[in-house]
């Protein structure tokens, strides 16, 4: 995944698997430093100012560096407000958010020459969106499903997710033994999201049949490795372009995704 | 599957299923057979001979042929005695009648000279199959199923299973429709199977998103066809040899494993 002479940059939300992922590097002696991505979400209990104050109180107790990104402050708007505004959103700003957290946090890492970008996607995580693309045969996205994403393009930066043999509960246990401080609320917006009722499925069937979970995601990668699938994961073989507004690797053919939701928010005002 | 020309024979347990297709398929007017296996199941309930008997009335009232096997005639004693002689019972029938009935269900319609051999399998039940296979990631299981299985060798005959696209719920409407007198009760082995949990996970799904069953297998076979997977079904590859028992196609190098079976319980005796 990486070794210890590649500087790490790890994306941070001030949620239970994210800070004990950091806290686990921090104590191997990895280099590391955090990305705290403010999404201007309060939903009535200041979602994104709570996060934000943990994810600085856990950095600044232990003398690591953490960067921020503030949505509101580059783009004017909070992720809700920009989801509301285009059509991308659809009363749900999830892709919006998603859309934008991947774009930021790979230019983040690219011009501050951060070798790897990782995450806390915990081993629940990762099985409800197999269970996901499984349940619907998506082709396309179950044969690009890993915990490594190497970087195939040229200002992709490789993203690989360490947590993704742990359950949810085990790095819960983590962060209360070692006494880390995080938010407890899930993302407000993630109420009714099919993640969630993918893992409550998942979780029924690991009441039933303990390590079903582990069982199903580590199963499913063997029999990727062992060459189960046909179908080369797209991403490898797509011609990417270059963005000409941010100069990320876009697979559009004019600007990429993101920009194009931004100039569509400027459109609106 | 099958033309207006082939004779086909029909595995009938005396189950809406079975019944269903059988009266569906006669009144299309395909040339049709049945073949009921008379496992000795009682179980307190008589199930074997009740079934039957229902397999029977039904055959008689359309003037259609039932072939009957007998498995305590042909072998001394019943599926669940067989079971609890041999190792492979383990306290479970169902891995036994399977294997005998596969074993029998081939060697009466290769005798008869039926070019295909059909059984009532609905939706439910192949998308059971499927979700436990997918749910272990087992390539090998997962490559081979669909409601056709060619005879990829000589001695093996066609199987189909015309009623994969048809929810249990739908066949039971039409037993009740057309008045068909079918044994309501399931196996009594069948507590506890695990395709049985694997069938209430997707009623939850089903429930919770009318059409997600469906979805789930039609959308496995579009993936196979649109070529997801690198890996061949095996059963075209493997040589296989016959049996000198039987004289019925088998993998083993000697014996078939149904021939084995019943040699090892003449030897418990």
């Amino acid at each position: 995944m990486f070794s210890r002479e590649d500087p790490i940059l790890i994306a941070v939300s001030g949620g239970k698997d994210s800070l004990s992922l950091w806290d686990i590097l921090w104590r191997l002696g990895y280099i590391t430093a955090g990305l705290y991505i403010g999404l201007g979400i309060d939903a009535g209990i200041a979602y994104s100012t709570t996060s934000q104050q943990r994810a600085e109180n856990f950095a600044e107790e232990r003398g690591l560096i953490l960067h921020t990104f503030d949505i509101v402050q580059n783009y004017k708007y909070s992720i809700p407000e920009i989801a509301n505004r285009t059509r991308r959103g659809k009363g749900k700003p999830c892709s919006v958010c998603g859309l934008t957290k991947r774009q930021i946090m790979n230019r983040f890492a690219r011009d501050n020459d951060y070798r790897v970008l990782i995450t806390g996607h915990n081993l629940d995580d990762e099985a409800a969106v197999l269970f996901a693309n499984t349940i619907n045969w998506l082709s396309g996205y179950i044969v690009r499903q890993g915990p490594v994403l190497d970087a195939h393009h040229p200002g992709l930066v490789r993203k690989v997710k360490p947590l993704f043999r742990f359950y949810e509960r085990e790095m819960a246990a983590y962060a209360l033994l070692r006494d880390i401080n995080y938010v407890y609320d899930e993302c407000p917006y993630a109420i009714g999201a099919k993640s969630i009722y993918y893992k409550e499925i998942l979780n029924t069937l690991e009441n039933d049949r303990p390590g079903a979970k582990l069982n199903f995601y580590l199963s499913f990668l063997r029999a990727k490795d062992e060459g189960l699938f046909a179908i080369e994961d797209q991403r490898n073989l797509v011609q990417l372009g270059t963005c000409p507004t941010c100069e990320q690797p876009t697979s559009a053919p004019g600007e990429c995704a993101f920009c194009r939701l931004i100039r569509a928010m400027d459109t609106v005002n």
